[in-house]
């Protein structure tokens, strides 16, 4: 730490991404990336503004705004687009929360959540989930704040339906609601069509996983125009351009191919379901994932012996430390044939743990 | 405003970006970009990584940051890159301002300062730049405070030489020294070579003007590694992946391409000159500028009247409306075409002008 760093700053724990090293190839199941690239038409697009990189962006991403507007059947003053959704996600953060009206999310959610309140100094209350990992709508009412869900729920995937969350809404009649839908394509239910009935309904959703471009920095929050000019009041007084010319384009290409992003999710939904059976097979536990992840524990192997045997084998999954969670894996769905690498790597180790630790009892 | 708008912001006004009209294509003189083209290369480069757009960025950019060190004689752990100088800078106010450590900055400079400071809550301080437009280091001198200058100015375009910004360094040994050097590469000195010699100072450049990226976002700080560490500390805890895969890629061939940005700087260069002779031919006042823009006045005609009359003929150049430079207007420096364009419509629009006022005493 310099000398210059502001002491407000100096308890602050920044977020860890998912490692990106760079010493040998690895199978990557590790960051919820998408194993298909984004349609020929994106890339062409993309490319074709990397020839006219001297020019500004649209600072309003008309072209992208107007198209993802159509799509999802909204005004264009109810969506804005940002640098991924994290972007969105801070803005809110700093928006529409403060000392009077602290963040609530649950203790186990995107790890992101605690550190946008620490790095804006807000006040935050982190509900427990509960003990299979549900998330129980009951307990967030009556609790005062601006409420940050991730629908369906990260690391663990289990979602929410839409009547669930619109109950909720009833039953926080002051409070704002912002549903964090990163992983929604996977299987869930959007809670896009209640912006027009709830003005405290913000809904973020990104382009990294269901639309294959985790690479450009796309996201978008979609609410009510009111706080949408709130969250523009904070974009242009940070950084009004961040999103560049080739993704926007790149995003407006995407948006026109749509079934494609639809097709690419069926199959990633088809392989966590074939890998969820294969899995349990070999004794692991699991949630209800219905995100491009499964969230596994196996009585047998720590969390932290199956990331690094993985890592070993040349195939990288997500651990994290957090203490609730610390016996658990979370692992990206991709490719069939990634999948079966996975689970063939998984079965070699599970047999290689036994030899070395008979089971009691064991004959032999 | 929404019902959920934080308190703390009710008074915030954004920064206004210069427009970026699409009813008609205009000679865009308005944002200081550059009027070529990235590399080849880099166009390319960019392109390449179209493909690839699934995966997300090296959060890092150590390929980016390696090639930059090398051509900047840096170290990479004394280096941040970023969405574009406009980040590097918001995380700078965030870092290293706060109730203790204002910010300080002239009164006229970027106008993202004002900004930056109020949506960080910060206060600041504005020193008045002398009558003439000149900043005057004096003026600096203990004066409490993280210092942000522009160097060259904007939009006045006069730069401070490198010995008169060390003078300030020695002079202010116990303050934290900001030099944003978005137009050093057009005549003026940098900075860089003295970060190994102070631990106080941070530069920020940016790819949006000399090398011809401003659509691709980019842009950096550098400094002393405890700075870029603190600076690294904000940064995973707002957003870690704002430099897209594109971008970074295209970023690292044009360092490998400096040379033609070099050349492209030369022209611009040569372009002002000229571009300031023919206005003070036709009786502009204007600063001396080492930025690709002009800074300019005339006694007959309003600041505001040249950019309405201009804009009537296809024309975009920057009008302020503050107060203190409301008679002025700065105008991008673009090919000579552009330019010999811009001075005919000039020499138009004056002469328009003389004839329904005739001057006082005119026989005819």
């Amino acid at each position: 730490m310099s000398r210059f760093f502001s002491g407000k700053f100096s308890s602050l724990v920044p977020y860890t991404p998912g490692e990106q090293p760079s010493d040998q190839q690895y199978i990557k199941l590790n960051t919820n990336e998408s194993p298909f690239p984004p349609s020929a038409a994106a890339a062409s697009a993309a490319a074709a503004e990397a020839e006219r990189l001297q020019l500004y962006p649209d600072p309003e991403c008309r072209e992208l705004r107007g198209a993802l507007a159509e799509l999802l059947g909204l005004e264009t003053d109810q969506l804005l687009m940002t640098n991924g959704s994290d972007e969105i996600l801070y803005y809110a953060f700093m928006a529409f929360c403060d000392e009077d009206r602290p963040a609530v999310f649950p203790d186990i959610t995107y790890g992101f959540y605690p550190v946008y309140a620490a790095v804006n100094r807000i006040p935050y209350q982190e509900i427990p989930l509960r003990e299979n990992w549900e998330l129980c709508p009951d307990d967030y009412v009556g609790v005062r704040g601006t409420l940050f869900l991730a629908n369906p729920n990260a690391p663990t995937g289990i979602a929410l339906d839409r009547d669930q969350v619109e109950w909720l809404l009833r039953k926080r009649p002051d409070d704002l609601l912002i549903v964090d839908e990163a992983y929604v394509d996977f299987g869930a239910e959007s809670c896009l069509p209640l912006i027009r009935k709830y003005d405290r309904l913000l809904v973020c959703q990104t382009y990294s996983k269901s639309r294959s471009m985790a690479g450009a920095r796309l996201g978008f929050g979609a609410g009510n125009a009111d706080l949408i000019r709130d969250l523009n009041t904070i974009k242009y007084s940070i950084n009004p351009y961040t999103v560049n010319r080739m993704t926007a384009a790149a995003g407006a290409a995407s948006v026109r191919n749509e079934d494609q992003n639809r097709r690419n999710c069926q199959i990633i939904i088809r392989n966590r379901e074939w890998t969820a059976e294969a899995l349990c097979r070999l004794g692991f536990e699991m949630t209800e994932s219905k995100a491009n992840f499964l969230f596994v524990r196996h009585p047998e192997l720590s969390g932290e012996a199956l990331y690094t045997e993985l890592k070993k084998r040349g195939i990288l999954i997500r651990h994290f430390s957090l203490d609730r969670i610390r016996d658990y894996n979370r692992i990206t769905i991709g490719t069939r044939e990634q999948m079966e690498k996975l689970v063939l790597e998984t079965e070699r180790i599970l047999k290689d743990r036994r030899k070395e630790k008979p089971a009691a009892g064991a004959g032999n």
